[in-house]
């Protein structure tokens, strides 16, 4: 551990240090607090820990030769990918002061296999650029959120990001054929070879994503491409009720083909983007509830679409379709400014759930009693990716360090057979919660499994599983 | 352990028997020896081993309480669902005489959540029934082979099971939102909610899937569905070599919508099932390679297909199109007759190997050479799914102990980077030849896991890890 003359690395530096600096460059090794604060503090501003030092290893081996030199320390590490994450998973606890491990120097970016329809991209590789590449080759990459510049596929592979195109492809683990992976014990496991078939035992690939850091450290991933669907349709629709949009969303996903997206918000919401945003309404009336949805393909998707418009027979202020890009884009900003349009009303706190399908017209309506109830003044904003039943619930006006709301929320949604994090992940911000979700026997198995691979728990110490 | 008055059960029990027949119903604990003959042998005939008996529980605290009770005693479960398995992962070892758990008799089928399109089903539910579920809610479950009337659904989860629209829709990894299943300290974890989206940790339905009921037993399924694709085309080109059937999949892949199927057989496999099932052949002239694609979508889905077969401008001779049922069953019938052609050689030696896409013509030439060279006077015959690389290798002649051209091809797809179980999973049959696909780190986290999850190895012994 470090010793008081530890002043950065200009001055006397510690053994650790300087050994990491033989292994990855000198410039890679931040000691200095103004080097390492921008690493300490993640972009929400919510969740920050000093780091002994920030290590940015350039390769495969240079991970695991950190990860060995870390643990005859016995220094634990967090790694981070972008710093995008919003549940504290990517950054120090207080009191900890692990080595932060960032993996955006890992940015291997292999050619596409276009027969194949894969590439191989190393962590630290964003997922703008990653979809650059896909593009270039005349394939898609389908995994798309709003962080795309600064998210890493290490990062997102973690955290099994979901997005806007989940109930078309699937989260980021659909997209995983394999990873490579640096274990607590410093050995490298590779699955890189791009098989669409492989039954030979458990899938450790398929084990990693979603274990938020705690089991390995994701350097590379081989990537399943999809086909480009250039020709898309919005539509955006109001409705009377939620209960019509899940209806009318389930039908399309039956019917229509091609959907790739089915976004839904309210009339509150809308009437907040519209305020901050200046757009005009999109339509001459206001509705309780609408429906956004987009179709793609390779030909025109928009046959089943209008066909199923026409069987709902909805009034005309009730439909705003659009095909070409810059219609496409105006209906889809009622839906994406309203991150920013809630934002200019305060810090929300963002709570990331999931119900049964179902059950989300009824999660819809009791939600509100539930936030009135535990904080009478706040001020309540859902949106979300109805395709998955997957609603963002955002409230305003308690104080951050205030989790009745969040208590209260989290509660409901367990009570109605919910997830407490739909896609954002666990981190620190929802460990004390996970029971909410989790039995005690698969908390016993996740255990198990955390102690099978890293006995001495030494990655992402306090992310997921809590005080393990 | 049994006394030597065991007898069966109108004789003497021993008292486990006497204990599980109170807890699953006399006649569902299956002791004497006629009875238990059909679950001691697997369909192939080639594995087989006593159990101590056979046990039929009827729902999953019946299967906790079975796992529970043999845990107590010291004795072994090997678990069995349709025993369609290829690989002996479903019989006892010789030596072993294992409780051998059916789960026949776990056939909660629920009804389909239409909305959704998901439906919760038993370990125990066949394939087939599963389908027709499906089919009767307006929906399709994608996952087919030819065992479908016997094939469970646990089974094909725990093996992770492939068929002939993996190109499309993925294994039924894919297809599993998530499992209830009893592990080998009698606890129950169950993710039966449905949920589409759900980052609460380790994701333990998809660590059970493939792992070939080594790490808990499978009792029932959450099933994701998808659309119908009632429209179909099929086409079947004879084209100039291997490569050029990659070729072609591939582009078909990138630029036709409703790809389903992409299956490669040869001219000499041709020849036996046009001799052996009395056929015509399918066209005025020979080719080297056949390739036989199925598109399928709400509209007809011809039209993409149309366009690339202009574009490749084949000669008349190589192209055979049908979009009408009997057309279509035809056309596929060169391809699925050839199981039962090559079984009239003789019982062939069944390797299922994958390789990555751009090493698919070079292992196809190769593996004439090494099976050659291990067994000059064997017959070769080769079939497969193009789309995913994945080639059954199917070689008559050698003796089935005598497994040096086993040997020879998994050394031969190891040294090309493929897999050495694409589909059949690794079982007992391949335990011999995993380090081939997979390296010491690798298997040394699986042990690690398998001992985190049933640390006194009951399940399964001597499948998959081998003696571990």
């Amino acid at each position: 551990m470090l010793g008081a003359g530890f002043v950065g690395k200009d001055g006397p530096m510690p053994d650790l240090a300087r050994d990491l600096a033989a292994v990855v460059g000198e410039t890679n090794v931040l000691v200095e607090p103004d080097l390492r604060a921008p690493f300490e503090t993640d972009w929400t501003g919510r969740f920050h820990g000093p780091a002994l030092m920030v290590v940015r290893p350039g390769a495969t081996d240079e991970v695991a030769e950190v990860v060995r030199r870390a643990a005859d320390e016995g220094v634990p590490i967090v790694v981070q990918g972008g710093n995008t994450g919003l549940v504290g998973g990517g950054v120090p606890a207080p009191g900890v002061a692990p080595l932060l491990l960032s993996t955006v120097r890992l940015t291997r970016l292999d050619q596409v296999d276009t027969a194949a329809g894969q590439l191989t991209v190393g962590a630290g590789v964003t997922l703008g650029r990653l979809q650059e590449a896909a593009d270039r080759a005349g394939w898609t990459f389908p995994v798309d959120l709003a962080a795309r510049d600064s998210a890493t596929v290490g990062g997102m592979v973690a955290t099994n990001a979901g997005g806007l195109k989940v109930v078309r492809y699937g989260p980021m683990r659909s997209q995983v054929l394999g990873v490579e992976a640096v274990l607590a014990n410093g050995t490298v496991i590779s699955r890189l070879g791009g098989l669409m078939k492989d039954n030979t035992g458990y899938d450790l690939s398929q084990l990693l994503v979603g274990s938020e850091g705690t089991l390995g450290i994701v350097t590379a991933v081989r990537i399943r491409l999809a086909p480009s669907q250039p020709e898309k349709v919005v539509a955006l629709l109001g409705l009377p009720a939620t209960a019509d949009c899940v209806e009318v969303a389930a039908a399309m996903r039956r019917r229509v083909e091609g959907l790739e997206a089915a976004e839904l918000f309210f009339q509150d919401g809308l009437d907040l983007v519209v305020r901050h945003a200046g757009l005009p309404a999109p339509m001459s009336r206001e509705w309780p509830a609408y429906l956004l949805v987009e179709c793609a393909g390779a030909a025109d998707p928009s046959e089943g679409l209008f066909e199923l418009l026409a069987d709902l027979d909805l009034p005309e202020a009730a439909t705003a379709v659009a095909t070409d890009p810059a219609g496409r884009q105006r209906l889809w900003a009622y839906r994406e400014r309203h991150t920013e349009a809630i934002a200019s009303l305060g810090v929300p706190h963002k709570l990331d759930v999931s119900v049964p399908l179902d059950a989300l017209a009824d999660f819809e309506r009791r939600v509100h009693g539930v936030v009135s109830g535990a904080a009478p003044a706040a001020t309540l904003v859902l949106f979300g990716h109805i395709g998955d039943g997957n609603l963002h619930v955002n409230v305003v006006g308690p104080p951050d360090d205030n989790e009745t709301v969040d208590d209260s929320v989290l509660r409901l949604v367990a009570d109605m057979g919910g997830s407490i994090s739909a896609e954002h992940g666990v981190g620190r911000a929802k460990a004390r919660w996970l029971s909410l979700s989790r039995t005690e026997s698969e908390l016993a198995v996740m255990r198990a499994v955390k102690t099978a691979l890293d006995p001495s728990g030494r990655f992402n110490p306090g992310v997921l599983l809590g005080d393990w």
